[in-house]
């Protein structure tokens, strides 16, 4: 996250004139003081919660999104339907270990490591089979009874391959177990250097004969919460269950692979993928007065992972982007372009709301100018990832930005969901909302991911962030 | 928080050579992947807990920081003896309300507002009188027994002296419930504006003939945890209780005593005085090579309020400074001046340990070039307050500073526990450490105040960049 390198002496052009420091003031005044986000995402988490694609849950989500956003009095409240995959988890998945080592390892008195929370805090009670916790990935098949083999732990990519040309993994768990780069500053950046043994794991290993493999949690924690999170076959590879295991855990099972060559991990998975679903895309717009027919798009994603309440991920980003619009109507903004309020559902496993709102929006000529996309959290705001084509027009808020702690301008504006109406839309701009980084993958699709792991201040200088972006956005476009 | 405005050019002085970029990724790397302070923390806090001045766990919490930080190598470990006040808190003290109300009320079925983790989620038992959290304020007198009486509930000072004036506030139990102003982006400048009412309420309203003042908890969430803080009485006026009340009680309280005016409160404290004990401030250092008689001292304070574990106030400020010392150690740099980690007994109440540090110091010549403190919590960094002859020094590690996300530069350094030095070292340079400040008042001097509640990541990233901000002080000073 860098600062921005030009050191142009900040005047206000008259263009940007309804947006300046007052602006600002009354922008964040009104989130702070009388912000409605956090209070609508307790609603969201506590009386609906997790809201897979597909699920019972997410149709109800979508109902009480129509319901809630059409008390606000915006001009257009709307769902655009989109058929989603259906994954279902089905009955509580399980996993276990025996091991003839481990109850001795256990009972070794070592110190408290304070670094995890773990095992010294929860032990396990010895027994023949030890219960830990794991979940089936995304999109993973099912075990069709209980599966029993032995495990071989793989920490890096070309370990997968050798011990595979051996014939090692033949009949074998494999855990991939390559962690988080915990020296990155930006967290995301760690993700993406490890998500892909997630991602594309299960089909590399069945390649060499695994009968299913155990993903390390993509997270910084050192806990006994199992991430989860999506997985893709490969459909030349035997399809084989797919789980993830909390990061200490991993850490254990990698510890008595070594010690113990008769380790057995036992795993039961009863997922099922099912036929296509209809749900929906949840809509809010104000018009504006200028360019009624020129849509500024912002928005996260509605669907979440079945674990936890998607309260960060992406209940937070949701929330974020009807707080951007509530703020501009509630201050008296007048908006020269359509600031429309997306909520896509099926970010997690297949993108079809983004898919099919851009293919309706180029299909009927929806001019988009702008589209910004929050999806990384509901923390503490700090700056922007924007198409370098506008950074010139940020300067003449760089002096604002910087006083509301949200000046830390990337180049490059992305997100999942903005993605595809770059196809259409190629000269709009592109915007993606950063906050802090640093919690994040502690609770990303897990079963903490709750209402009660968001800060209600954090979350409404976010929504402050973007509603000032958005009316940035609308001042200096035509 | 403003970024600093000037727009030089960035290039390295020589003389700061040692202090580059590759020095930057050396000590961030180095925290994020080996950092010591979070496991540190979490044994202060569990084996130990919280550490009020004049305690036996914070007679504990010296022998184990001496014994600790002895087994790191510095130069030199030693404690600087220091008389302090100790004040007890007693038997638990309690607080209740009677009111013909409250059972109509609470039988009301209102909507649940996410806005505050309170009533909705633990209901009240109804019975004759209804008990709720309430802490003594640090530094109170006891009630001598229970005590009962009418409730006032106070929104502005200015009521505090109308009502006083006419006769209103004598023999009644008066509720300070001026709020945390919410719109300021600094949480610490909301909490300047009201702390008074903690710090000096209990005179005022007992000039007016008050028996007793709750105080609203300072802090942004609505919740039922109180927080303590210290109070200080006017010698010329009777000393009546003061207790804190969280957040949801004193909305609570102040709706009850608008709708019932036969509204009593009991209240029970059993907290006393006691003669000053003998303490200790926690000192480790590394000889500098080319001014050795010259010192850079940096810590927080090690004491803490007896509520919570003072995780976030001010442990992580003191391993902050730990584990800067132990970073520029690890890494192989050679400090110019002798760096000093001090951890300061007794800043809470009565700022014993850093005033007898200063007084020491000053006595022995021990000159001090400057002095850095961290007592905001151990929260993402994003910059310093600097004393302002010192901010153009600065200007060669801009970028550097920014690109870590640390360059949020406020002209000021100050802090309660380096002020005294101010007095001995006029010319000295004045640091504060200055962490992402939103959660702060969330936990501050409440049980909420834990282990659990420090974020590993957050607590490293804080450590670093004090690390490399007193390396650029080393380098830049003579």
């Amino acid at each position: 996250m860098r600062k921005w390198l030009f050191c142009l002496v900040p005047f206000f052009s008259s263009a940007g004139a309804q947006v300046d420091s007052a602006f600002f003031k009354k922008v964040f005044d009104e989130a702070l003081l009388n912000g409605h986000a956090y209070a609508r995402l307790g609603e969201l988490c506590k009386t609906i919660g997790p809201r897979l694609s597909g699920s019972l849950e997410a149709e109800k989500a979508v109902q009480w999104g129509k319901t809630m956003l059409g008390t606000y009095g915006f001009d257009s409240v709307y769902l655009q339907p989109v058929m989603v995959p259906k994954w279902e988890r089905g009955a509580q998945e399980g996993l276990w270990f025996s091991s003839k080592t481990f109850s001795r390892s256990i009972r070794s008195k070592k110190p408290v490591d304070y670094n995890c929370e773990a095992f010294e805090s929860r032990p396990l009670k010895p027994s023949g089979k030890y219960q830990i916790p794991g979940v089936a990935l995304g999109g993973s098949v099912g075990t069709n009874g209980m599966l029993k083999a032995g495990l071989v732990s793989i920490h890096k990519d070309i370990e997968l391959d050798s011990l595979g040309k051996l014939g090692l993994l033949k009949g074998k768990v494999v855990l991939l177990n390559r962690p988080f780069p915990e020296q990155y500053l930006n967290t995301f950046k760690a993700y993406g250097a490890c998500v892909g043994q997630r991602v594309n794991g299960a089909s590399k290993a069945a390649m060499y004969g695994a009968v299913a493999v155990l993903v390390r949690s993509m997270s910084n924690r050192c806990d006994l919460h199992p991430h989860t999170g999506v997985m893709i076959y490969d459909e030349k590879q035997p399809k084989i269950p797919a789980m993830a295991v909390a990061t200490a855990v991993a850490n254990l099972l990698d510890r008595l692979a070594t010690e113990d060559s008769g380790l057995q991990v036992h795993l039961q998975l009863n997922c099922k993928m099912y036929p296509d679903v209809m749900s929906a895309n949840v809509i809010a717009q104000h018009k504006g007065n200028a360019f009624p027919e020129r849509i500024i798009a912002f928005g996260g994603h509605f669907d979440s992972w079945d674990q936890g309440e998607g309260a960060h991920d992406d209940g937070a980003g949701c929330m974020h982007a009807f707080e951007a619009l509530r703020l501009l109507k509630q201050i008296g903004y007048k908006p020269r372009h359509t600031l429309r309020c997306v909520w896509w559902m099926n970010e997690e496993n297949g993108l079809r709301g983004a898919t099919e709102y851009a293919k309706i929006a180029g299909a009927n000529k929806e001019i988009h100018v702008a589209a910004l996309e929050s999806d990384r959290g509901g923390f503490t705001p700090r700056g922007f990832g924007v198409d370098s084509v506008f950074l010139a027009n940020l300067e003449n808020y760089r002096n604002l930005l910087n006083s509301y702690g949200i000046g830390d301008i990337e180049k490059g504006g992305g997100g999942a969901d903005i993605g595809p109406l770059k196809k259409y839309f190629p000269g709009a701009v592109f915007v993606g909302f950063i906050p802090d980084s640093q919690r994040y993958f502690d609770v990303h699709h897990a079963e903490t991911d709750v209402f009660e792991n968001v800060n209600k201040r954090e979350l409404h200088l976010g929504a402050a962030a973007v509603a000032v972006m958005i009316a940035i956005l609308d001042q200096q476009l035509d």
